[in-house]
């Protein structure tokens, strides 16, 4: 949805700024909280035209026409929409269009979205997709370039990469700020020409490198990686994570998402230690369509921030005016001020952010919870939607694992779950040998995985062996979502239903299915590369309940069962992790054999 | 002087920062005033690579190599580089070289300049000339395009008047970095087609608009200017000014310079009032040459706001981080953190602020007092030294003042001087008539003003007559500086010694120069657009320290008598001014015939 410049809509601004033409909008005697002065200012007016605020000041009388739409705040808080500093649209299982809509009843009106899902599968194409998909949008959701796809180069293959070719011709579209994640620290901290490359392009069109430096060490490793001209990070964990970086001249983003909690343990930088506050900001980074729909989206950051003992204007401040200027967007939103973009948010209570009504670019969007704006139509096209390329109908002896000849038992390299983490344990397990083959060993929670080719059509079909799901008698589980580079993972204690599981995903184009006992007890189909519904999030949202539950009746015990599938071929996270090019030691960034 | 970009630079900031290669210069045990965090850090060192921070953490003694220059802080804090976040550098009678050289000592690095009175002058070319010196120097001198010349369309003529295709073409000079104070307030509120062209032309190049709204009223009219587009604004003299501006979301840019003081007044704002302090940057605007040799630059500034009340770190902020902040260079400079211009300051104290070392992109620019940065030469070309255009010599009879035929006293609209102010008052007075002349009245101080035409060589001499200079005896004063058109403004008892001082500054190139008693007995040389001097700070001090002494031998006891004399043709500030076109009666923005 386009909206005029503020250059292009300064003379209607103006001329209702000084009370000669009426308002479209007027909103009346709100309370303004203004989070440039950090002031809260009673008995505020405030007026819009073309979607942009004109007026906040003491009275809008004169600019009420009889046109003009007035809306008594009657005393309640006026809050600037809330902005999501880094995020990935893809963690939703939604379209960018569905996302939106799930949001903007919670107050999100500017999202900055990394596509880096889909640019693993579709390249610089994917991620131009989304970003078409963002232009249309009733919020402002800007793009950040996808900088790592691959993750981990030599140690995986994706369905396409990203080259600093691409995120130079990316920061010519419009809604591009910046660069996402550069995730590969250590090829930063070495000085690697690819990842200098992409940061210099994005740095040369006047942009924000995003950073992702996910390691402890505060050494000379970070001191490199901060040298390479990352200007954020959402990785920090501890509150010297957040300290190191805001000193380093960093934004120290605070993340809470549906399965991350790093704001209670760093916002004590400014809580406690008294940091300048204006470079700290607030994100939710992944955030599961369940969360979306039950429990909130940014309003659900800012009011934790708040229990973690933060003030609501600066718990607000790190949601809206903070990330504006982080962006270089100040001008533009973040704040309740004369020729920013309308959004705002209508509150009775400044704690618990009862989010009442949404405006964006001056336009109700949300009331009482619900979205009020239209959904807006955008066509994936044929490419996008046939991803899931498997060449051929997999059959249960694609997932035959051949014992070393003579062997009547194995010791095999196991991957082990960690309940409640990401890190993986590199477990070593005798197996037992029937038939010539390895078998998986329910008793010791063994059971088989498999990393299944889907980009090229390949046919070919990696065998593992990993531990701690859970499952019971005969099932699988597959999920074209296998980040980084998205094949396919299928998990399953019956290979004749891991060739089902899959064979069904290919014919829906992607997402998750649950096979027990032969039949198909979950679906949750995601057509758009295989990473994505195009339905609304309240239905992805149960599909996505009913496929956990499955998993639950399989006999998975895990907290965050399908979390933990999804991440089983991410070759960056130690310890053991699987890929199309077989089993990855992630210690040594090597190869390892699946029989030691 | 040219600097590598970040991007060009990170290879060789990322191997220093790692330890892998030396440093061009290290700084060891310093106390590092992190402008970032708000937090004074002991112990640091801080390696300097490329002219750029590469490193600044507690040990960098593996970056020191054979080559590398160690400086020990031994303990002193290191403060990041001063900003001057709107100024004049005419004001100070020196080209932007000498300016640099005069401040550099003072600890300013980085400077935004709005060449308004060349403007006035030369036009796009003269604000050219500037930006091309600019880009020479050795610290960091960003240029704001002027935006109102004339700065009272039809009331006056100047040499070249500014166009918004003049702002869309300067806004992609290099250095250009925004526009320069919008002083046509009323022109925004009254959405001026002009006026709003110009801000659109910066907008749309994601520059900043500077402000300058001179008014108390913060009503309806300060509010359409808001809405207009000014993203700043340094006319601010009252707490609440500053208030209103910050709520407004543009920065309040508080200003000390050689006659503004209105630091004191609004930064109680923060200090009591407890704003956000992100939103205040410290400015001086005008400085004369003998606050600069005398008094200090930036740092009498950032001393005079601790003096206030302002925390040493609030003051720093405000003349570095927020400044940065403000034009979208917070990447660039600002702070002392990786990948920024090593611009700094050594000094031991942190509230007096003695500066001890000054390093302007990594190198030693000053030292005790005294800069080491060799003079740039720069060539202002012949047409910007031949701007003094009289097309004849003046004789006596070009100041006769005729009486109204039959007359033998006349009552005449007089300017009455205002002391320590610049608005002057609109007297109304009779004047004897001798031989069918109006003649001055040397018991009621008033003599004569004329307002001499220099820009088109048309001869044109407008006489008047002014109160409160306190001349006796025959005495002259002629200045090519005359705001803000410059033409030549002529104040004196003897129309002999009038013509004579006039013509000798056609003959200079322009400048000041005090007559008495047919004899010059001062005189500054301004032979760059009648404006600026080629010598250094120290000679141009000397020499206009002169000039106001011999003032003051005539008999005048003005405190600001020189800046009183060139603002008598500002027409755009209350009430009775001179023009090229006539007297002025600023209150209605009216010509006014010079007998009632």
């Amino acid at each position: 949805m386009t909206i005029k410049t503020w250059p292009e809509a300064a003379r209607r601004l103006i001329g209702v700024a000084a009370g000669r033409e009426p308002a479209d909008t007027v909103i009346r005697n709100g309370r303004w909280v203004n989070v440039h002065s950090g002031e809260i200012i009673e008995a505020t007016d405030i007026a819009i035209a073309e979607g942009r605020f004109a007026y906040c000041g003491p009275d809008a009388s004169a600019m009420i026409g009889p046109d003009t739409r007035v809306i008594d705040a009657n005393g309640r808080y006026l809050v600037p929409g809330l902005c999501d500093a880094h995020m990935h649209v893809e963690s939703g299982m939604l379209t960018v269009g569905e996302f939106v809509r799930a949001v903007l009843p919670h107050g999100t009106t500017s999202m900055f979205i990394d596509p880096h899902e889909i640019a693993n599968v579709l390249g610089l194409a994917g991620v131009k997709l989304m970003h078409d998909e963002a232009v249309l949008q009733p919020i402002n959701v800007y793009v950040q370039m996808p900088s790592c796809a691959p993750s981990a180069p030599g140690l995986e293959t994706t369905g396409f990469e990203i080259t600093p070719d691409d995120v130079a011709q990316a920061m010519a579209w419009p809604q591009i700020i910046g660069l996402g994640e550069m995730m590969n620290f250590p090829g930063v901290a070495n000085a690697d020409p690819k990842m200098l490359g992409e940061i210099a392009a994005t740095q040369n069109a006047g942009k924000t490198v995003g950073g992702h430096y996910a390691s402890p060490d505060l050494g000379s490793a970070f001191h490199a990686y901060v040298a390479g001209g990352p200007a954020d990070d959402h990785e920090g964990t501890r509150e010297e994570d957040a300290i190191a970086r805001v000193r380093q001249g960093m934004r120290a983003m605070l993340r809470l998402g549906s399965a991350w909690y790093d704001v209670k343990s760093q916002i004590t930088a400014v809580t406690e230690k008294g940091l300048d506050a204006s470079n700290f900001i607030l994100c939710t980074d992944d955030s599961h369509s369940g969360t979306l729909v039950n429990e909130g989206h940014m309003n659900r950051v800012v009011r934790h921030a708040i229990e973690c003992g933060a003030s609501p204007m600066l718990a607000i401040q790190m949601a809206t005016i903070n990330t504006a200027r982080h962006f270089g967007l100040e001008r533009e939103l973040g704040s309740i001020t004369p020729g920013r973009r309308a959004d705002l948010i209508l509150t009775s209570d400044l704690e618990t952010l009862p989010v009442e009504l949404v405006l964006a670019r001056g336009v109700v969007a949300a009331e009482q919870g619900v979205c009020t704006v239209e959904r807006v139509a955008f066509d994936y096209p044929k490419t996008a939607r046939d991803t899931v390329k498997l060449g051929r109908a997999l059959v249960s002896v694609d997932f035959d694992i051949h014992a070393p000849k003579g062997a009547d038992i194995v010791t095999a390299n196991v991957i082990g779950m960690v309940e409640n983490q990401a890190p993986t344990r590199a477990l070593q397990v005798e197996l037992p040998v029937r038939d010539c083959l390895v078998r998986g060993d329910r008793d010791r929670d063994v059971c088989q995985i498999a990393l299944v080719e889907r980009h090229r059509a390949t046919g070919g079909v990696v065998n593992g062996f990993v531990s701690g799901f859970g499952y019971k008698g005969a099932c699988a589980v597959a999920s074209t979502v296998a980040h980084d580079s998205h094949h396919m993972i299928v998990v399953g204690t019956s290979k004749e239903n891991m060739a089902e599981a899959a064979n069904r995903l290919a014919a829906v184009g992607g997402g998750i299915c649950v096979f027990k006992d032969g039949k198909e007890i979950a679906l949750v189909e995601l057509p758009i590369a295989g990473l994505m519904s195009d339905e609304p999030a309240e239905i992805v949202a149960e599909k996505a309940q009913r496929m956990v539950d499955a998993m639950a009746e399989c006999g998975c015990t895990l907290n965050n069962a399908y979390m933990q599938h999804s991440l089983l071929a991410l070759v960056v996270i130690p310890e053991l992790r699987i890929s199309d090019l077989g089993l990855v030691d992630v210690r040594k960034f090597e190869f390892v054999e699946l029989f030691a």
